[in-house]
C-alpha cells in the first residue's frame, strides 16, 4: 500500500482538479437543474478511468451504472453513491459561491462536496489509483450504482434494484455517505432503522363549539386522540399495539458486544440534543437508538393556539406520528396493525399513510464485515467504530432485502461537513484518506478467501 | 294590566323613537368609542322618566346608577344591564348601517339592539309606563345598575359591587340579557357555571430533534402532556384531580324536578352542535350541561402540523384547558388543586392562569323565584322554562356571592337576535313584550307579602 499512498500524494492536484470539475456541474435533483449534464459528465469520467459505463433510465433521473470485471475472482463489490445534491438555499449564507469549489483552511467548500460528490469521486479515484499502480486487472469485480435522486428520497431506487437484480448481483454493497464519527474515528455502519409515517384526523362536530354552552355536550376530538394515544404506548415508552414487537429481531451477542465497545459521552449527547442533562447508560442509549422501535408524536394540533384564551371545543384534531422500525418489522405489517388498533378504538378516526421505509441490518458476524473492518483499520491506522444500526433511516433495505446481500456504510466526510446546509465542506485530508480507504478495501477483498 | 297594555300600544312610536335615539349613540367599550356620550345620554333618559340617577366612576367606564323609592314597601329590586355594545365588525356584512336602526320584516336591525340596549330600554320604559298609568309611586323600590364594560368582560363589576354593597342592598337582582328559548317560550335562568382557563407549556430539548437520529433519546413534550392529561380525566369524562368534586353542590330535588319539565329535542341539539347524532337522555343532557363541571381541551399544539410529513421530535408542547365550574367550586381552590396535580406529575411543566369566574346559582325553591315565574307566565300567557343554570359563564356571582341576594335572568330578545354578529336584531314584538313583562314583575313583587 506504500505505492498506492505515494501515488495518491503525487497526483493530488490532478485529483482535486477532477473533483472540482464535477462539483462545478450543478445537479439539483429537486429542481431538475443540470441533471442530464451531470450524469453525462460522470459517465465520461468513469469511462476515462476505464470503467464500462452506461446510463440506465428510471422514472426519474438516470442511474449511472458501471462495471469492472476480473477474470480470476468472482467476488463482486457494488459501490453505491449519488450524483445529485441539495439545493444551495439560503445562498446568501454561503461565504463563497455554492457551486464554485473554494479552499479555505484545508477544507473544500462547495455544495455537494461532502454529500456525496467528494465521497463518490474518492471511490472512482481509488480505482484509477489502483489501476495505475497495479495494472488494469483489479483483484475483484466492481459494480457502480450512482443514482440521481437520493436528495429527493430515492423514489425509484427500489424499483430499479428489483428490475435489475440480475445485473446488480453482488457479494457486498459498499456506501460512503454521511459524516464520520464525532471523535474523528472511522465509522462502519451495519444497518438503519426503518420508518412509517402516519397522520390521524379525528372529527368532532362540524364547527368549533362554545365550551360553556356546549361543555360536556359537544364531542371533543382532541380528548379522543389523547385517549387513543394512551392505549398505544405506556409511560415507559412501550408500544401497546397488538403484535408491534412480533417481528423484532433480538440483538445478537456480537451486536451487544459491539455496543459495549462504542464510544459514549453523555454530556456531548446532551449538548447535541439540546437538553440540560442526559443520564442514560451507554448500553441503554445504543439499545434505544439502534435496537428499539419508536412511536413518536411528530405533531399534534387541535383548537386554539394563540395568545391568551379562547373558550372552544375544537371541531378537529390532527396527529402526526412517525415510527422508527427495527429489523424485521415490516412497515406494511405495522401499518395494518396500527390501523386495526385505531379503528378498534374508533372507526371514525381517519388514518393516512405518508411514507415508509423498511429497516435493514447486516450481521456483524458476517465475514465481509470483518474484512471491511480490517481494511478500514489498516487504512486509518485506527480501530473503526462499528455500530449495528443508525438511529435514522436510509434505503439500505434495497440491498439487504431486495438484492439480498450484506451492506456496509463507511462514511469518508468530516463530522462537521454541514451537508444540506450553507458552507458544506470536506476536509481535503478526508478526501485523500477516502481514496486510500477504498484501495485498502479492494485489496483486502481481493486477497481474502470466501466461503461463498 | 289591561291599562298598561293599552298604554304601551298607544305609545309605541314614542317608545321606538327613544330606543332609536339610544341605539344611534355608539358605545363600543372595547374601542372606547362614544362611552362618555352614551352614559350621559342614558342618565338623561332615566332622569326624564323620574329616576334619581348618577354616574359612578370605576377604573373603567362609569356605571349609570339609578334609584326609585317607595315609602310603603321595603322590597328592593335591582335591575342590571349594560349600555356598551360589541364592535360592529365585519361592517360590510351588514345589510343596513350598523348604528342606524332600520326596521325590516318586524325587526329592528342595529348593533346593540338585542345586546343589551333594547332590553335595557324595555326596563326603563316599563317604569315610565307604570308611572304614567298608576302614578309616580311604584309598589316597590327599584335600583338600576347599568355598566359600560360587559362586552369587555366586566373587569370592574366585582370591585364596584364590593365597594358599593350598602348602596346596592336589594332583595332580588333581575337581568334581561341574552336570547329567549329556541321554542320562543319565555326563559328564566337561575344560575351559571363558573370558569377557569389555564395554559400548560412543556419543554423538551432546546430545538426540534430528528426523529431518527434522536428517536427514543430526545425527550418528547407532546407525549408528556398526553400522559399528564390521562392522569387528569378518565375516558368517561370523570376528572381525576384530587379534590376536584369536593365542593360540588348536589342538585336539589326541586332542581331535578325542574330539569324533568324542560323541553328537549335531541335532533335540534345535534343540529345546533353540528354533530350527526345525539343520543343523551334529557336528564343526562341537562345534568351534564348545568350540574357537572367540565375539563375541556380548548387547544393542543406541538410539532409539525402542515401538509405531509416532517420527522421531528418537537421541542415544545402547549395545551389550553378550560374548566366550567359548578357551585360551590371555587376557581382559586380548583386552580391550586390543578397546579398541585400537574407539578406532582412533573414540576417542570409551566402553568399559566388566563382567567376565571365563580359559578352562581339561585335556589329554585326561593320565594322570589316563584313570583318572577308567575309574573312572566302572566305576561306571556305561557309557562316559562326555568333552567337551574346556564352551561356558560356570566358574572352572576357578583350578585349571589358578593352582594348575597338571589338573581334571575329573564331574556327578552328573540333567540335569533345575532348578538355579537352582523345584522344583530330585535323583534319589535319582543321589545314591547319586554316592557309588559317588567310591568308584570313590578306588579307581582309589589302585591306579594314576603317573609323577609
Amino acid at each position: 500500500m506504500l505505492k498506492i499512498k505515494e501515488h495518491i500524494e503525487s497526483n493530488q492536484d490532478d485529483y482535486l482538479e477532477l473533483l472540482f470539475k464535477f462539483l462545478r456541474q450543478k445537479s439539483i435533483s429537486a429542481q431538475n437543474v443540470g441533471m442530464e449534464e451531470a450524469s453525462t459528465m460522470l459517465k465520461g469520467i468513469m469511462e476515462d478511468i476505464g470503467i464500462e459505463t452506461r446510463l440506465i433510465e428510471t422514472d426519474g433521473h438516470p442511474v449511472v451504472y458501471g462495471e469492472l470485471h476480473n477474470d480470476k475472482n468472482d467476488f463482486t463489490l457494488l459501490i453505491y453513491g449519488h450524483y445529485d445534491v441539495q439545493p444551495p438555499d439560503p445562498v446568501n449564507e454561503w461565504n463563497s459561491p455554492p457551486f464554485e469549489p473554494t479552499i479555505r483552511d484545508g477544507r473544500i467548500y462547495c455544495r455537494g462536496v461532502g454529500d456525496n460528490k467528494g465521497q463518490l469521486m474518492a471511490q472512482l479515484l481509488a480505482i484509477k489509483t489502483f489501476k495505475e499502480v497495479h495494472g488494469d486487472n483489479l483483484p475483484i469485480n466492481i459494480k457502480f450504482v450512482f443514482e440521481g435522486e437520493e436528495e429527493s428520497g430515492s423514489p425509484n431506487l427500489a424499483k430499479f434494484v428489483e428490475t435489475n437484480s440480475e445485473l446488480l448481483k453482488a457479494d457486498l454493497v459498499y456506501t460512503s455517505d454521511g459524516p464520520m464519527h464525532e471523535t474523528g474515528a472511522p465509522f462502519v455502519l451495519l444497518g438503519v432503522r426503518g420508518m412509517l409515517y402516519v397522520e390521524l384526523n379525528a372529527k368532532g362536530a362540524k364547527w368549533d363549539n362554545h365550551s360553556g354552552n356546549k361543555g360536556n355536550i359537544a364531542p371533543n376530538p382532541a380528548w379522543k386522540l389523547v385517549n387513543l394515544l394512551n392505549t398505544m404506548r405506556d409511560e415507559n415508552g412501550k408500544v401497546l399495539i397488538d403484535g408491534f414487537y412480533d417481528d423484532l429481531r433480538e440483538p445478537t451477542q456480537s451486536e451487544l458486544e459491539l455496543i459495549s465497545t462504542l464510544p459514549y459521552d453523555a454530556d456531548q449527547i446532551a449538548q447535541q440534543i439540546g437538553y440540560k442533562k442526559f443520564d442514560m447508560t451507554k448500553e441503554d442509549y445504543y439499545h434505544k437508538l439502534t435496537m428499539e422501535p419508536t412511536l413518536n408524536i411528530a405533531g399534534f394540533h387541535s383548537g386554539y393556539g394563540g395568545e391568551g384564551s379562547k373558550t372552544i371545543i375544537p371541531a378537529t384534531a390532527q396527529l402526526k406520528i412517525d415510527m422508527r422500525l427495527v429489523v424485521d418489522q415490516d412497515p406494511d405489517d405495522i401499518y395494518e396493525k396500527f390501523v386495526k388498533h385505531v379503528h378498534k378504538y374508533d372507526p371514525n378516526i381517519e388514518v393516512t399513510r405518508h411514507g415508509s421505509m423498511k429497516p435493514s441490518r447486516t450481521s456483524s458476524d458476517s465475514e465481509v464485515v470483518s474484512i471491511i473492518k480490517r481494511a478500514v483499520e489498516n487504512s486509518y491506522r485506527q480501530k473503526p467504530i462499528l455500530q449495528p444500526s443508525l438511529g435514522g433511516s436510509l434505503p439500505d433495505y434495497v440491498w439487504t432485502q431486495i438484492l439480498g446481500v450484506p451492506s456496509v456504510v463507511v462514511p469518508y466526510a468530516n463530522s462537521d461537513e454541514a451537508n444540506h446546509s450553507p458552507n458544506e465542506n470536506l476536509n481535503i485530508e478526508n478526501f485523500f484518506n477516502g481514496i486510500l480507504c477504498t484501495c485498502h478495501v479492494i485489496e483486502e477483498l481481493g486477497t481474502s478467501k470466501f466461503d461463498k
